[in-house]
């Protein structure tokens, strides 16, 4: 029998091909790699025009990425894998609240700000109080829990996205939870924003019918010793772009409602609890 | 239930989001393609860590691709999609010349050479006479089939590798057959090579403890009115890598002999019939 590459045998021929002393989980990841691209062709019998169509796809959006833009993240983000990276390795409790993807625009260092203190620093959007607990699975209170938040202004755009037009540190911020888990600091209901789409997946989502908007959300990343690194959004309850959202990163549980609050001096406000998981 | 992202709806939930009025074939081409990928990472479970060393892969393998290098093929080669996607688009009735990968390296409008010249420019390698007719599937000759070759010269360049180095068009040429089928034209014993291993591939290839190199062989490109284009190589018979292409082109068919021809001119030849399907 032949030794040679066929198409019955393409995939035992590759991964064969592997020599002694591969690291063993590389090894594992490849196999499995060649084994569901060739698949892949296979099942869909692709043509050698649609290849050489996805080559330069690939080419593309290599070429477009910079210090600034990250394009196949971007393509791993509409093709729902870097949601289902982070689904696959952040399986949490019944509870607990659950993970969804960090996205481009954290900035590490954030000031840290006092409890009720503003992040809004260009004043622009409509004003929000934003409070709750964090917690352990039992309802305990978390003391010394860093709440680290992050949204885009009220035109849709991070402070990064925009240095000199907006406030350095513009609707960032860092919060210490004391004895009592709480957590609250005012900040701007958030905008839904498009992803980068003149690039090469902005035409894909274009061939695809799909639009580039996320809805509205805010970004949180809350930590505390003894405690899974929860990294998660909470969406703008009500928002048109829920159903819709073209990086998937949208859960039930993560949907917050954005509510009115009488008689104090923020007329809204937007609860939310984090329930932490112990390492 | 809920509508979002979770990871065992993952692939519906991705391929639901395409619009109406999407090419049906983009669709069924995407669908498949999402349900593989996401199948892949589930299966290995793929970690964060994994899967951002990947993104710089994909990134720095784009960032490579020049006019002159295609980094992304290289990539496709060397994983055996390149040749899987040739074996589905070239199926051939038992008896017909298996198809190989095209390569990079073919120039369209080499010279028309009288049969029997040689297509080696600089005199440099061990002299083979290359023979044999173009029949179709009964053994009939095929009268104006043309036979289009390009090989390496004997330090393992093709000549679009070395210009300035190499004359223009070394170790190329095409050559009608007559009435009879017939082919013959001098030249040298191809040479193995590697293919280029100083980016992103190399190194993986480094990583997946494989050798860069491609068994010696000579590519034909063989066309004829009513017939399949044939797109092929003949490998150099006893070539230490014939067991290890880096590309995994080898097929048994194609080996050919390098055999002693006593009492002619040249005193090496490689005998080899191309069977042509009608189309
Ligand atoms: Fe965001
Ligand atoms: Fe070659």
């Amino acid at each position: 029998m032949s030794q040679y590459f066929s198409e019955e045998r393409s995939v035992e021929t590759v991964n064969a091909r592997m020599g002694a002393g591969v690291d063993p989980r590389l090894a594992e990841v490849m196999a499995c790699l060649v084994k569901h691209l060739h698949a892949f062709a296979k099942e869909i019998q692709l043509t050698q025009a649609e290849w050489d169509r996805g080559i330069d796809f690939l080419t593309g959006t290599g070429q477009i990425c910079s210090a600034e833009r990250q394009e196949f993240i971007l393509l791993s983000d509409v093709l729902g894998f870097s949601m289902l990276v982070d689904a696959i390795n952040n399986r949490r409790p019944e509870g607990a609240t659950e993970n969804t993807v960090f996205g481009p625009f954290h900035v590490e260092d954030a000031p840290v700000r006092a409890m009720g203190d503003t992040i809004c620093l260009d004043g622009k959007g409509e004003p929000y109080l934003f409070e709750g607990r964090v917690l352990d699975l039992d309802g305990k209170p978390i003391e010394g829990a860093c709440v680290d938040v992050w949204s885009d202004n009220a035109e849709g755009f991070y402070d990064v996205q925009q240095p000199g037009i907006q406030p350095k540190w513009n609707n960032r911020g860092r919060f210490y939870t004391g004895a009592d888990g709480a957590y609250a600091f005012r900040g701007i209901k958030p905008t839904s924003y498009p992803i980068p789409d003149d690039g090469p997946v902005g035409k894909m989502l274009a061939h695809l019918r799909r639009h580039p908007y996320r809805p509205a959300h805010m970004h949180f990343l809350v930590t505390a010793p003894g405690f899974q690194r929860l990294v998660t959004h909470t969406f703008v309850g009500g928002d048109s772009y829920l159903d819709s959202d073209a990086v998937f990163d949208v859960k039930d549980s993560l949907v917050a409602p954005f509510e009115r609050l009488e008689g104090k001096d923020t007329a809204w406000r937007s609860p939310f609890d984090f329930i932490l998981t112990a390492v």
